[in-house]
């Protein structure tokens, strides 16, 4: 199998990216995670534009990691100063990696109207740069930037910038598309010419402006590439760099190449959402491979295929990412898959019975009404109790009031709720205080509860999202609530829909409880 | 140029992706965009599968369209029946269609081990099914489903498939990658082979399960494919469809093909919104040419650059396809970036002066709250002010309270809210009821300000967005509320964070109305 070095830049040029910004901490935490997973390169900064780096790469040192390089990231010398003297070489060097990657101009007219210097120097400030870490006893990958939209408009000094960098000791060429806007083709030619020409490692750099990142990149490796960089989840500035949780399943499990060992290719989604996560952005649910919907089947035809075979419907088995693969609730998913989940309910009933079409009208009225149980398998459960007859209320709300005060009374807590339930006859009423109105209710609710069913003592939330359904109507907009809730053993996610975001949380944090109830009921 | 026919499936396909679900109402208005925009083809629905597809192809007809030719979508005939009494190409006829499109099989296992038949009778239903429509009067389409899998399972059969649909009358042979899990050298190739060998027009059917599905649709066209299918927003099954809105400008800015008329290219963006909208999914902002980030550079050297000249880090002009470049407010994003927006304030401040950094420090200090000025430039604005003593505040908030009450009490509003405030010494107090805490806040406090600010009854919040920053701490989470205002000439957006969630919203509603006060003081 053909090894192919993974270098990813999802510290660097995935910070880049509108919304990501990483603090130190965030930065150690995925150097981790991508060492265990075997990446080979991980590029953690930029030392000498953002002074924060600094400070990660001192800490870094005492982390305690297994196999991953580290690479500092940072330009040629400027013009006309000297290696020794240039400010962002002297902090490359403080970084203290054994990896630096140094860019430099490879489109003739960058270095005339950006740099505003002769090609000549050009090639001398690269040619000097790369020396002077390679004598230090760095590794050395030279990233040439806009090297394909340069060689198209010269390609016989895109070729002397690549030799200027073989000659100052380059072990990797990565060849950049800067702005994306390549095409697959074109790359596939350019790339071959190169590694023709060089005897180094070739490596290539995508941005997806053109949607192309991905395809790019595989094909410059189908061309002979061996260095692929790129980001997790795609981040980057504009429209992303390459995502790398695309391109190395795609090499390694279809086109049988070695990115990072196969043992670990089952970690793969839940390092992504890791990564999402730490970021702080939504996960993209629609990615290949690492996504929630990647391997969600929906139409009923494709569910009826998947179940014969799943080869019929699916390009790979989701298990070998670590995902998983799920037949959803909805109008156009057919009736087998929604029968399925009322005979876990009721095994008696059939598609034909009278049951089965109540359900579904039921389904569909609360679908209109913004709810989605894709996601929320237990408040659907529910539902079909409720429609069968089968659910036994837990509890009844008499009431509640939620107070919200500013300024904040005692303890800077905003918010405080009351609450009167009945539990067979019996009444409770309580109240609790809470950073926020949902807390509070959540608070008082469990409070009052506790009394009659101990054991939810053990349930915690451990999830909250909120989707505003139709924002054009403002403040008064009709939101959705999901909540995810463990038992510390099993997770199980509810929802609910109201133009009142207390009531919308009300209903998601009912079902929670009660689903939790009614399995120990069972 | 050479004419590519687009062929859309955002209203059939697209309507399988998770999430989505359209009403007639939702198909009608994409219909008449996407004829506006000058899509050749729009599939619109699979009559013999959804019944509400049915009433959409009835109210079709009354819409006044100018060019878009309206396909449905459906099966082959079944297994041993006749074409003239299968159901589904019986509802296929009612939809009343100048185009049809009909899928068969055209990989040998799927003929074996779903349709549970055998080759041969797969090729007559193919042909027969085509030749009834064909007869009928009909455009016929042929979607050769798993076409790329099937060719390379077994090439010599899958070529049968094609001249059996050729022989029924098809006139355009759509070459689908079902599971979207083939790559763009062999597609190519295949593409290539097909082209030869009919005259028929070739299309191209793409899925995005390894992320190539652009890609491998440009490769399909430069093979000489010349009819493209795919959906706005790239919605569809699993990881989606080809997304048209990358293809479009890919083919016709890039490859100097024709898609659509060159005049309506700048309406891209818009169009791709209202679908995303339509669609009540969260637009992808990172998408290629139409997202908001599409354009937006962070790093300091790419803004520098792009200044001195657009295309040294911008392969298309933005504006070509509707879209906008912008500078991101960052700690990366250079000092100039955010000095411009100092100066725009108070213009003897230089890049050395003490307030600069101050507001650097501040800007930090805030986005490490979970604060994000990129889409909420008003507020920012107000920091500006506030750190260089440049502002004074419109009123004094002397206290709130909000009270959410189950059951509602009179009018079915759950909320109710009393608040007073201080302008130049004088109280007001006064109370509001509204649909939820943060309505009932909103109404509350303008009804307050009406008394001394007249002009804030002309503006009105037309979106209201709330993220759930760290939504692990549940109900106790950190959120960002963005709302964006309009007084019916400009719009503006502001941004508050908070665990409480009426406490977020209150600085984005005090934002956006101090941000209208002060516009009208200068």
């Amino acid at each position: 199998m053909n090894k192919v070095m993974i270098y990813d830049s999802t510290l660097r040029d995935g910070a880049q990216a509108e919304g990501i910004s990483f603090t130190v901490e965030d930065k150690l935490k995925i150097v981790e995670k991508l060492d265990f997973l075997g990446v080979s390169y991980i590029e953690a900064g930029n030392p000498g534009s953002n002074p924060k780096d600094l400070e990660f790469f001192e800490r870094v040192k005492n982390l305690n990691l297994k196999q991953i390089r580290l690479a500092a990231f940072g330009s040629t010398r400027r013009v006309g100063i000297s290696v020794e003297d240039d400010a962002n070489v002297k902090s490359l060097l403080t970084a203290n990696t054994p990896v630096v990657a140094i860019f430099g101009k490879s489109w003739d007219m960058h270095v005339i109207d950006i740099l505003k210097t002769t090609l000549d120097e050009n090639l001398n400030m690269i040619k000097d740069t790369l020396r002077f870490f390679k004598d230090k006893g760095k590794e050395v990958v030279f990233d040439a930037e806009h090297f394909f939209d340069g060689y198209k408009a010269n390609s016989d000094y895109a070729m002397k910038v690549l030799q200027a960098a073989v000659e100052g000791g380059a072990g990797t060429l990565a060849l950049c598309d800067t702005n994306g806007g390549c095409f697959p083709l074109e790359i596939y030619d350019i790339v071959k010419k190169v590694c023709e020409k060089f005897d180094v490692s070739v490596g290539i750099h995508c941005h997806n402006d053109t949607g192309l990142a991905v395809a790019n990149s595989i094909v410059a490796v189908q061309a002979g590439a061996t260095h692929v960089q790129g980001t997790f989840n795609g981040f980057g500035e504009r429209c992303g760099n390459a995502n790398l949780c695309t391109i190395i399943p795609n090499l390694q499990i279809k086109l049988e190449m070695n990115c990072i060992p196969d043992e670990n290719m089952a970690q793969l989604t839940k390092v992504a959402r890791f990564i999402s996560e730490v970021a702080n952005v939504i996960h993209d649910e629609r990615a290949p491979y690492v996504g929630n919907s990647s391997f969600a089947h929906k139409g009923g035809m494709h569910i009826d295929g998947v179940n014969k075979n799943p080869k019929t419907f699916e390009h790979v088995d989701p298990t070998v990412v670590g995902n998983e693969r799920r037949f959803l609730m909805s109008e156009v998913s057919g009736r087998a898959t929604i029968l399925s989940r009322i005979r876990d309910v009721e095994p008696s009933i059939t598609k034909d019975s009278p049951e089965t079409k109540q359900i579904i009208d039921r389904l569909k009225e609360l679908e209109h009404e913004g709810y989605q149980f894709e996601g929320a398998e237990s408040s659907f459960e529910l539902m079909i109790r409720k429609e069968l007859g089968k659910y036994k209320p837990f509890f009844d709300l008499e009431h509640f009031k939620v107070i919200v005060s500013e300024p904040p009374s005692g303890q800077g807590l905003s918010s405080s709720a009351i609450i009167k339930i009945k539990v067979d006859g019996i009444n409770e009423i309580t109240a609790a205080e809470g950073d926020g109105p949902v807390n509070a209710l959540d608070m008082a609710l469990r409070k009052a509860l506790e009394r009659f069913y101990p054991q939810i003592t053990s349930i915690r939330l451990i999830d909250f999202k909120v989707r505003v359904l139709d924002s054009k109507s403002a403040t008064a907009a009709k939101v959705r609530v999901v909540i995810e809730t463990t038992d510390g053993v099993s997770t199980w996610k509810t929802v609910g829909v109201s133009t009142d975001i207390i009531d919308a949380s009300w209903k998601a944090l009912v079902d929670s409880i009660e689903y939790k109830l009614q399995k120990e009921r069972e």
